[in-house]
């Protein structure tokens, strides 16, 4: 069984102070974690890291930057969260390893991602966990966009063919427009309403976004907080289930 | 013209002291490159960063292992120094990027490289200039093994169809068994008996690693040491000359 698990920006750092992370809940997380008996690949967002610098520097997903200073302080910022990461994920028995987007991915002209999964794949191979994260890409005619964590999880989900994706993150699930979780979703009209009006602030799109990659793929996706990571990595249903 | 120069971990480290960057001679090396008019790539060996961890864990080029705490340990040192090489080359003007070869290649079980170019090539078409390093990377069935800044060189060297190729070495270039400085190499067996004692210390091969890696490249490539690189960026033909 191959599972693909993010783990929210706002779940693991503090959002409103930058570069900090919640070491507390990071460290719950990686204690779930660590309870996986699958071949497991870990995705982090940026949380109060690298979207701090990208609005400064004006870069999204499709507005591209050819200042090379701005590429060194987004991607620096994601590869100091990285290590926290790798370092919580290790204290916590998993043999996690560091993989950088920027080093693999690229962009066509058209927004196109290509992401060669080899290295990945190896590191799953010899019973190591990836953990890799959103970060800023080079993108062909454009200089460097964002690559967003969910982004990397949905083509890595599908590279490797995975059976099972887990998103956790600040909202117990996909909520409806009363507010209370979804527990099913399998086309995108029927909630799209509920889930417009995405977080302006989130340079990589919010919840609609995460929806609309989540019912791309293949494999089932679940959408959950910290409190439903357990019970997904023991095969539970927690939040809602996109297919 | 693409060019692929590597700045040999002797020349931009102190070999001596563990984790000691030579930052004279690595300013000294950075601005020498930025009068390059080409399409630049960077590779950067080890010298007193990574093979320190290398040797504690025991990890080669061949010996490889499954200690997630090795690789941690090896390629965080390799991105401490590659830090430094990056914040040197764009204190020098270039616009330097970070790419790190765990996050993207891989060997097959029979040491077999794969390193999948497409985001060097768009950084190089956006005009940034990648910034390379020998690396730990996952080897399957053998866990992961070292991958040395010279096969770095050779691949790349080879996927983006480089012109000329620089090995900017503690050596003035290859030398005889007199000690002279050899001209022109065009077949490994003419220098075999003066390179075969390579640096028993080097885990990655030294001279006649780099002397058989470079023979077997399309482009020209030179080998010399630091007082050579200028030469070399303004097109001359400085050391050796191997093709």
């Amino acid at each position: 069984m191959t599972t693909v698990v993010k783990l929210g920006g706002s779940v693991i750092t503090d959002k409103d102070t930058p570069e900090t992370v919640d070491r507390a809940t990071l460290d719950r997380a990686a204690t779930a974690l660590s309870k996986s008996d699958d071949r497991l690949i870990v995705v982090h967002g940026a949380g109060s890291f690298g979207h701090h610098h990208a609005s400064e520097y004006g870069v999204s997903t499709t507005d591209g930057t050819h200042d090379d200073e701005a590429i060194r302080a987004i991607h620096g910022s994601m590869k100091r969260l990285n290590d926290a990461v790798v370092d919580s994920l290790a204290e916590a028995g998993l043999p996690a390893v560091p993989v950088h987007p920027l080093s693999a991915a690229s962009r066509s002209p058209e927004g196109e991602l290509s992401f060669p999964a080899v290295s990945v794949e190896t590191m799953l191979e010899e019973e190591f966990v990836p953990v890799l994260h959103g970060d800023v890409i080079a993108h062909e005619r454009s200089g460097a966009t964002i690559l967003s964590g969910d982004e990397v999880v949905v083509s890595l989900a599908t590279a490797l063919d995975a059976d099972h994706v887990g998103l956790c993150s600040a909202a117990r699930g996909v909520y409806d427009e009363e507010g209370a979780v979804i527990d099913r979703i399998e086309r995108f009209g029927d909630v799209a309403e509920a889930v417009g009006g995405s977080d302006a602030t989130d340079v990589t799109g919010g919840m609609a976004g995460k929806v609309r990659a989540l019912l791309a793929l293949d494999a089932p996706a679940h959408v959950f907080d910290i409190d439903g990571l357990e019970a997904f990595v023991a095969g539970g249903t927690p939040g809602t289930k996109i297919e």
